[in-house]
């Protein structure tokens, strides 16, 4: 049977088993701690970083995917010259990990994104704030997630930490224009070794926080999804990216999408997809990272709509109030991290699918309200 | 986080994992062996009529449930005793333990099905096969599936082994008559300890060998589905079953339908509920268990066709045909169960969703034709 390994314990890991289990595929999480999302699967625990418990967890694999950007290029780099099936590669996953090295490249494609620049003084985020200001982005380019490493600023001072530690940042920051769009979409799409390329029905994203609050599939049809698969396609073969891809864009008030951040592995935006989906995006991820023909990928509903469990405090992990929740919502379909809870931590979702968009996010909504509120 | 225990390590008990892993409810397998389909939820391994271990497994579970009927009802109603939550329970389940007991009981209910006798003498097989005869069947009452201990029977003398080993049956065997049936249909419906009660559609069943093939949802309409259903309701109220309820029935050329076999567990006629319908047998199965409310159980297509994969020698296990089946059939959704290929054996299954029930059927029967023939 075919076997693929995950380094990264998270929720993607976990949602990846399911998809593992039908297809009779071998699944192994390299999990930093026991008791994390992806239990289920987990075969080794340790530290990533830990080169020779890398290298003995990718004996006997097919392929080595992840659930998260954070292992080191380096290492990557090291394994594939053991011949290990780094999935996406190296080469490709950079454009993930480094935001920098990301906007350079889609720049060399032509592709359309906020004005941007690196930055690795304070006079270049100077200069960038009077061409774009008064608000800019500065984001790390390395190591954010959710809104982390990103911040909105107007002058020096409030970055005043990150240009003072700008090695740590691998020597520069990354400024963007602060884009006023109308709404956010997401591409998702899966590409395989041997070039086959498969995209799902553009998503609206609705965030809160900086954090995924809402997906709804497909987006409203005024948005660009041409455009939008055109992207996806440009940035699969260009980056040459193996597995899931997500393409997180704004839309501005005249109808442009602008690419904002980039995931080469199963994303939040893609939930929808376990019920909402003939191929969910776990399992093609599976399909492409061993370079298995990818399945199709049309709608089992006209809509769908996932909605985030975020933690509300630190006892609440939803499972008590199952029993109201499923009861007024028997339509609803639960997904539970087994988390321990924590106040904005990514603790579960819900999906429903139905015959009209509006209806089924009041439901989702509600259905989270009741989760949220332990009685 | 519930914990739910199954007994059993076969395919049901494996595909309960992934319903499980979607609803953060632990679960915890008791397998006869390392290895077993269900090894990804593996936690003991050994003989269930060991009753410490017994036992031991049930420590800590909310509901206790299984994969197949084999525990004897004694140890099932020791361990009520003890408290643990068996469901279904061993008062229910003797139902589909024992066909004798489910014969009788059906007959005090007023259910439709096929004349039937206990036999306990060659002198009452000869009164039955003169009645009924000259092809009646006999069954052992007890460990029979999937065509073992049924026989067709035109004397005495095709049961005498049976007949002189009598005792190791329970003293009885069960002889029925031999229905001239047009189609076979199955009625899938759950229960849960509070009473709620929910079906699928009618599927229709087609059988090779007595082992299931394909199985059809829904069943044609000109297929009773009112009266199926309705003899679902009686059985699950009647018997107390809690957890999934198979009812299969035999349609006769005058439309009646007559109750052929009971299953109390998740069954193969509702594997196509895995993708088909909004909340699968597994996921219904472990809220039944768990007593929390039943989820909605429509179809997300107009039809869905599953396609066992049995067995077709010692080496394959089809997933060197996955490249060449998943290029030709890119919404056909592969379920692999990890089985040491033997000929005949339950490796795994196909299902198709779509608009019309001959053109899926086509593709699922097409789909298995090039797993079968390994290159």
């Amino acid at each position: 049977m075919p076997v693929v390994g995950v380094i990264g314990g998270g929720q993607l890991a976990r949602m990846m088993h399911p998809a593992a289990i039908a297809l009779g595929v071998e699944l192994r999480v390299f999990s930093e701690e026991s008791g994390s999302a992806a239990k289920s699967a987990t075969t080794e625990i340790g530290d990533y970083l830990d080169f020779d418990r890398l290298k003995d967890f990718c004996q006997g694999l097919d392929a080595l995917t992840f659930d998260h950007e954070h292992v080191p290029t380096e290492l990557l780099e090291k394994l594939e010259q053991l011949g290990v099936k780094v999935r996406p590669g190296a080469k490709a996953l950079i454009h993930a990990q480094n935001k920098l090295v990301m906007r350079e490249r889609l720049g060399e494609l032509g592709l359309p994104m906020p004005h941007w620049a690196s930055i690795t003084s304070a006079a270049d985020l100077e200069t960038f704030i009077s061409a774009f200001g008064p608000k800019i982005i500065v984001k790390t380019p390395i190591g954010g997630y959710d809104g982390k490493g990103v911040r909105v600023v107007e002058s020096i001072e409030q970055v005043a930490d990150w240009l003072e530690n700008i090695a740590q940042f691998g020597g520069a920051l990354l400024a963007e224009e602060k884009v006023e769009f109308i709404a956010e979409v997401a591409q998702l799409s899966a590409r395989n070794p041997s070039g086959e390329f498969r995209t799902w029905p553009l998503v609206q994203t609705v965030q809160e926080n900086s954090v995924c609050s809402v997906v709804i599939c497909p987006a409203p049809k005024e948005f660009d999804s041409i455009q939008a698969e055109k992207i996806a396609r440009i940035i699969g073969q260009g980056l040459g990216v193996i597995g899931m891809l997500a393409v997180e864009m704004f839309v501005t008030k005249d109808g442009r999408l602008l690419i904002n951040e980039l995931a080469m592995r199963p994303h939040n935006s893609g939930h929808f997809s376990i019920e909402g989906s003939v191929t969910s995006q776990f399992e093609q991820h599976l399909r492409a990272v061993l370079d298995l023909p990818l399945g199709e990928t049309f709608s089992l509903a006209p809509h769908a709509v996932m909605v985030n469990l975020l933690g509300v405090n630190q006892t609440n992990n939803f499972v008590d109030q199952y029993p109201k929740a499923m009861k007024e919502f028997p339509g609803v379909k639960f997904h539970n991290y087994q988390k321990t809870p924590r106040l904005g931590r990514k603790m579960g979702h819900l999906t429903i699918l139905g015959d009209n968009a509006s209806e089924i996010q009041r439901l989702g909504l509600a259905a989270r309200e009741v989760l949220y509120r332990a009685e």
